[in-house]
């Protein structure tokens, strides 16, 4: 399968699910948002719940990568981990809240797409809980039950992409909170100097 | 306006939302859903649109009543605070979280919708504010900062509902979490005894 027509296809899919919703979301509206003809999607894709799963398979891929962080010092993981959940991409191209809110109501009916959700929810809860893990041990956190700050940490961003939504809230009003959360349970903020 | 008949008729558009989703809902579906006529639906709504917006009025008005707590010790306020946010109701028939969701994701394009999930958010955030700070003043709780404790729960509780539908995890596994917030930010938690 040619990458670069799949990609394609695939941030089209991510646009046309933003601007017209998972209802009126067409194969024709795809191709419209993209360079590729009907014709050729359907060559790529079976079906809508085919691209759509697809579409999740890329998201998680790309958030997995965004979140393999080079450095070592749980410190730097965590900041960086924020700046993976809460800050927008520099070309905004990747950025379908609300597209994203409508699959998430879809995952009762959808096996698959409620697969997708739990496996990217325990790909960040064991993110969390692995740096919390190692900067307990090396004593650059407080003393923290990894899970416990890990499920907080997810839940607070699982709100606050719903309240980006809903209520059109900037979402570093939400990243200020589980900044200020960290500060409290570890005893330390991704604001702070990691060589303070 | 007939009470009776208007009440049949919002229950009935939060079952047919909850089961066929908000693309596919119509006056039809509505009408099945109760044993009132579609022609009588319309003479009481003239739109869908009109339809959702008294569904979610009355959401709210419900939602107020049950927070509209007699107590006046902030220990219980914030129990049954959590009761009304947690706990489904016993007839099951006013827990549309699915249908809910969906609205959520509506609210970008509907600014009325949008308009009463601020007016249900500033709500929510209002009354835990003022628990909190009349639990800081009578020394129930320790001292906290009241709107950053309402942010926190609030935000919380919109992860826990999107928990719900996107992960089919039991709401009961986010109210243990903001307990645990709790009690560290106030040195209390709901469970234990008001009089202890």
């Amino acid at each position: 399968m040619d990458t670069e027509t799949t990609d394609e296809i695939i941030t089209a899919t991510g646009r046309a699910l933003q601007k017209y919703g998972y209802a009126n979301l067409t194969m024709q509206r795809i191709a419209e948002e993209s360079s590729i003809t009907t014709a050729a999607i359907h060559y790529h894709f079976d079906t809508k719940e085919d691209l759509l799963n697809a579409f999740l398979d890329d998201l998680i891929k790309r958030f997995e990568a965004q979140l393999a962080c080079e450095a070592r010092d749980p410190r730097e993981r965590l900041a960086s981990f924020l700046d993976a959940v809460y800050t927008p991409s520099e070309t905004g191209d990747d950025d379908f809240p609300v597209g994203l809110m409508e699959l998430k109501a879809q995952a009762p009916y959808h096996n698959r797409v409620r697969e997708r959700f739990l496996e990217l929810d325990d790909m960040m809860q064991s993110v969390v809980a692995s740096i919390v893990r190692d900067g307990v041990d090396a004593e650059h956190f407080e003393e923290a039950n990894p899970g416990e700050v890990a499920r907080l940490v997810t839940t607070l961003s699982n709100g606050g992409h719903t309240r980006t939504v809903a209520l059109g809230e900037n979402p570093a009003r939400t990243r200020q909170l589980v900044e200020r959360v960290l500060e409290l349970r570890l005893g330390w903020t991704p604001n702070s100097e990691v060589d303070a």
